[in-house]
């Protein structure tokens, strides 16, 4: 198995920052049920839902994990021992958002809340604090944001594992196989490329192509079908892979090949436009330009791509009003596509790493339209 | 593959049942986001986090669902279609808290939300509507606790197959094989047995069955290893089998003989407890009564159970202080435990349904210590 999580300096200096940056905002304090900001924070994969577990950040005191006493154990498989975190443990009957109000001194300023967090724990964490509670999106995607040398390096390995897989693709192709026996070829060298967990798998074929988030169904492809194929899964320690190519069974159209190479123009012209400073506004405008330029842009009906790291969907979000200006150790995915409804749809995508003076991009598989052959 | 839900006219009857709900409480409507309460009110699946997708429903109007315009075919997958709901689709760029806001009136009344809804809606949701949502847990549970007929069918299958199970468990079980090796066979046969997914499997030796919630290790297992074995699936349409039986590797000592047999009479009381009127904390208590006769109440240390249904812990819970008065219809677990900290646990786990006069219980697999022989 692969090692499941970082070491423990990894998640102390996280623990750190998060508390200066709960500091800075002039918050109490931050809490954080179980969830990807957890997982980012101490390494745990707790699941809980309806009895609150959550890791309590004051902005000034000892950071504290407060749990249903029978979950102790699955503590232990988090790095919260080595870290030396204090634990307050709870059984039934017991008013857990009382044991947090006390972590946060029950202190009268605002508190921050894990994007995550269920309304069945906000609602009565707000009652308990006397004060609505604000996202924790701010203080967290200032860390999260910004990928460190070991997450850059679990995002690359899972990017090569994926590109892996696209350059099998080719073979999964034929007229008279259906989506799903392609997704399940699929699924299976997502496992066997070296991933833990197959995240999604989209075969979109022919009109399915045309929906952007379609997954796949028991339609048999045929000579001359358009197939989007948008696959991603989990490298350990729990970075995502997710990458987009489209294939042609047979030769493409005319209309099918020119239309295509707009959007790949448009592609390139986001890579081309991703270095700090930008705003992510701008990365969306450099693909929607190309495309409005050559009369598509109708058809290019979502946002050019979003943040990747523990979660195959996070900030940034490259999308039209976001003027977030990009930075060093982002990552996302640059992903414009076009879509004809009931016809065919096509969309490329690749995970873009932001470095000090430009970009690299992880996935490296060629971007034309690629033809199978068909015998 | 099985049915993946039921027939519209159930969804339509819930739809109308809640509207009600919500009128009668007072409140402004009730706002579902992606989790069990949209797939008990509309059969949807949908798992949207970051862009908010919701069925609104107003306590005086028409349903509606707000979603992202890409989600649209996904919407087809649900009962949305046939029960004729108003869609309201949004882009990238626009507000769907304000059109969630416009369905309900702008009403100043408080708007009831789903328990699962993230924070990341919640909060500017609240902002929104002006005044602070309230957890739809009361308006909701008054439904979902009541299992109709065809829940009931469904619930008996999923008790069905894993009774199957667990009759093949003693041939998993064997000195030398860890614990993994027993729950990768118990994972096969959970499916096998007619299940969809596997939920959870929890094989607990020796020491580890002292944890309630250790999942499964590397550890081997051992002659006189008392085995705790906790399993559950999803059956189509969704709904969730748990049961846990106790096995003992060779011949129990006395010591192991003798608590169990403590809580085998702890666990028939509490369900022998189970009847219209009588409270979740009267059955809990019945448990929690045999096992403080015996000296053992302090290492009964979790309530004695949950409701269960399209999710494996719901309302009602069986819990000290939980004064709910059971009715028919309700299907939870009675299960208690006994667990002696780095040396052994144990614990017997059905699903209970009520009826009117009394109680069913829909796992029948023999309650004993099931002593596995060692050659």
């Amino acid at each position: 198995m692969n090692q499941r999580r970082f070491d423990t300096h990894v998640y102390a200096r996280r623990l750190a920052a998060v508390a200066a940056a709960t500091a800075d905002a002039g918050l109490a304090g931050l809490v954080v049920t179980p969830g990807y900001d957890l997982r980012y924070l101490i390494g745990s994969r707790a699941q809980t839902f309806e009895r609150l577990t959550a890791l309590v950040v004051p902005a000034a005191g000892e950071p504290t994990v407060v749990l249903p006493r029978l979950e102790l154990a699955t503590l232990r498989e988090s790095a919260a021992t080595e870290l030396g975190l204090v634990v307050r443990d709870w059984v039934d009957g017991e008013d857990p958002y009382r044991l947090v109000s006390a972590v946060l001194g029950g202190a009268p300023a605002a508190t921050a809340v894990t994007e995550s967090m269920p309304a069945l724990h906000v609602l009565p964490l707000a009652e308990v604090l006397g004060v609505s509670p604000v996202l924790a999106t701010g203080v967290l995607r200032g860390l999260r944001m910004f990928k460190d040398a070991s997450e850059i390096d679990a995002l690359t390995k899972a990017a090569l594992a994926i590109d892996r897989v696209h350059a099998r693709v080719p073979h999964f192709l034929a007229p008279g196989r259906t989506e799903a026996d392609v997704a399940a070829d699929i699924a299976e060298a997502i496992i066997s490329e070296g991933h833990s967990e197959v995240s999604f798998v989209i075969v979109g074929s022919g009109p399915h192509g045309a929906d952007p988030h379609h997954e796949c169904s028991d339609r048999e492809l045929r000579h001359r079908d358009v197939i989007v194929v948008d696959i991603g899964g989990c490298y350990e320690p729990g970075y995502h892979s997710d990458s987009t190519r489209t294939y042609s069974l047979g030769e493409p159209s005319p209309e099918v090949a020119q239309h295509y190479a707009h959007l790949q123009r448009a592609q390139r012209a986001a890579v081309a436009a991703v270095r700090p400073g930008v705003t992510a506004a701008q990365v969306d405008a450099a693909a929607r330009g190309v495309l409005a330029d050559a009369g598509l842009a109708e058809h290019f009906v979502h946002r050019t791509g979003h943040g990747i790291g523990l979660s195959v969907h996070e900030e940034p979000y490259l999308v039209a009003g976001n003027d977030l200006p990009l930075a060093a150790g982002m990552a996302f995915s640059v992903e414009p596509g076009i879509y004809f409804p009931g016809r065919w749809g096509a969309r490329i995508e690749d995970i873009v790493v932001v470095t000090q003076d430009g970009a690299v991009t992880i996935n490296n598989r060629p971007r034309e339209l690629l033809v199978v052959p068909v015998d």
